[in-house]
């Protein structure tokens, strides 16, 4: 007789939790979607999985439930508020994906601890399109058994997943690391952009350059092209990464370490947000390097 | 009857000019190469090339003078106050591939050419391993036809040759963007790592997520591995991060433009040197965080 498949809770379907969902749904779970968007929630029924009208419906009798929301006041929400933790199986794990700060993991956890469920803290890195793909890099923090317990859900997401530490936070932490290095890596991009074009460098042939040299970056050849682009798609926005450094800097706040790069690009993404640029691409963190070095106008 | 090899002075035979001027032996030029000291001399000879005892003797005539020096100081000091300018044959090429300011190429530049000679403002980047493997790239500002006729000097010593402009000062301006950016990712490297050691995380694993991850740059996933080693053998130094971030911040301020990232790296650079580690690794900018950001010894 085959065993009943593992009933997952999905809480947040957006553009990373929707992909991530259906890839759940093609391993063979049964999946059970909560977002506040009917779309998202009749997206995941059609592709095969459930979907429930609250946090808690969803989280009903599970054995895992995997948070995919925007932040932590949002996991919060889900588990404490909405009372989605109570409503899981006794023993169930609550695996936390979204980018939180590391002392906010450790108290979520703390408080998922005492009512005898179990937090993996499992933020990702590797954007929509590691989603999509199930090849997100996972970055955990959990003791071995709980680790190992929540395993082949972490395979069904991502094909780098790493044991980062035993405690939850760690995680977190190392996903706080991985923003602080995407972040400057994409703002020094438009920084070295914006040096160029002011001596009158082709931008293009600039990125063609850096990107097969020692100067290349993984986000230089991902976000340089869209540097270029007036509004390009967005894949991820500039106020991800005003929340992100933001993140790294509180990370660093809390630690008492300086960060003084962190805090430079955070400035940058800040004011490409404040000039009105906060929904559009990361890449278009340039417009404020260019709001910065612009030519002056001719008289023409 | 087969044509005569061009013949080329290659003056400055140090890491990265050695392997060059080699290089060109084995592509079949007559080198006739100058260094200070006489151990690189030698070492030449032994290669199959020639040596002189000033610049000026080496340049005698030659159709041909690469200038691999420190800065441009030496560049100049080499041309006029050695007069190895005047002693080359008229109309032929100076090939300038050291990291100079832009602004210092063109005034070199305009001065060659009144002599009748050319300048072509050829940086390279890929450092020592490029060098020895004459895979550098180098990137090119000079006028079309002198480009072309530079071209198999340049194609024995750089798999990537790039023109990026009609004019000297362009090549210079796009290395300058290349430090920019390779200087800062080091930088933002020993950041990273800093605040995860702060954290209790592993630095080399850390290193191993982030390589795999959209958080990797080239210099994280080369010079990271040595920020885990006291003492690093020297690829390049740390006070060559000292003078190029100087040479991006000159550049911006005589254009106006302002850089932040930048700014921010070259003051770990600088304190990394001032701190005594001048001489060391580049990696090793990761000394200036751990003074920033040291635990605090415990009493024990």
């Amino acid at each position: 007789m085959p065993t009943q498949p593992t009933s997952i809770a999905f809480v947040g379907l957006g553009a990373m939790g929707a992909p991530m969902a259906e890839n759940l749904v093609k391993r063979q779970f049964r999946v059970t979607g909560f977002d506040m968007r009917a779309s998202a929630r009749e997206a995941l029924v059609a592709a095969g999985g459930h979907a429930a009208d609250s946090a808690k419906a969803a989280a009903e009798g599970a054995e895992v439930l995997v948070l995919m929301v925007v932040n932590a006041a949002q996991a919060r929400s889900v588990l404490f508020e909405s009372q989605a933790m109570d409503a899981l199986a006794p023993g169930a794990l609550v695996i936390l994906m979204a980018t939180c700060p590391p002392g906010e993991v450790e108290a979520i956890a703390a408080e998922v601890a005492r009512s005898g469920r179990h937090l993996i803290d499992a933020p990702v890195s590797g954007g929509v399109n590691g989603a999509r793909g199930a090849t997100l890099t996972i970055m955990v923090g959990a003791p071995q058994d709980r680790f190992d317990q929540a395993r082949p859900v972490l395979d069904a997401l991502g094909d780098k997943v790493f044991h980062v530490g035993q405690k939850p936070g760690q995680g977190a932490t190392v996903k706080t690391v991985n923003q602080l290095l995407c972040g400057v890596h994409i703002a020094v991009a438009a920084e070295a952009l914006s040096l160029a074009e002011k001596a009158g460098i082709d931008g293009k042939l600039l990125f063609e350059i850096m990107g097969g040299s020692a100067a290349s970056s993984w986000m230089l050849r991902d976000r340089g092209p869209r540097m270029h682009e007036p509004d390009p798609p967005v894949a991820s926005a500039v106020d991800i990464f005003v929340k992100d450094l933001g993140i790294v800097l509180d990370a660093g706040r809390a630690a008492k370490t300086a960060l003084p790069l962190a805090a430079a690009a955070h400035q940058m993404f800040l004011a490409s947000s404040g000039l009105g640029h906060g929904g559009r691409d990361d890449s278009q963190v340039v417009r404020a390097y260019r709001a910065l070095n612009a030519k002056p106008a001719n008289d023409a």
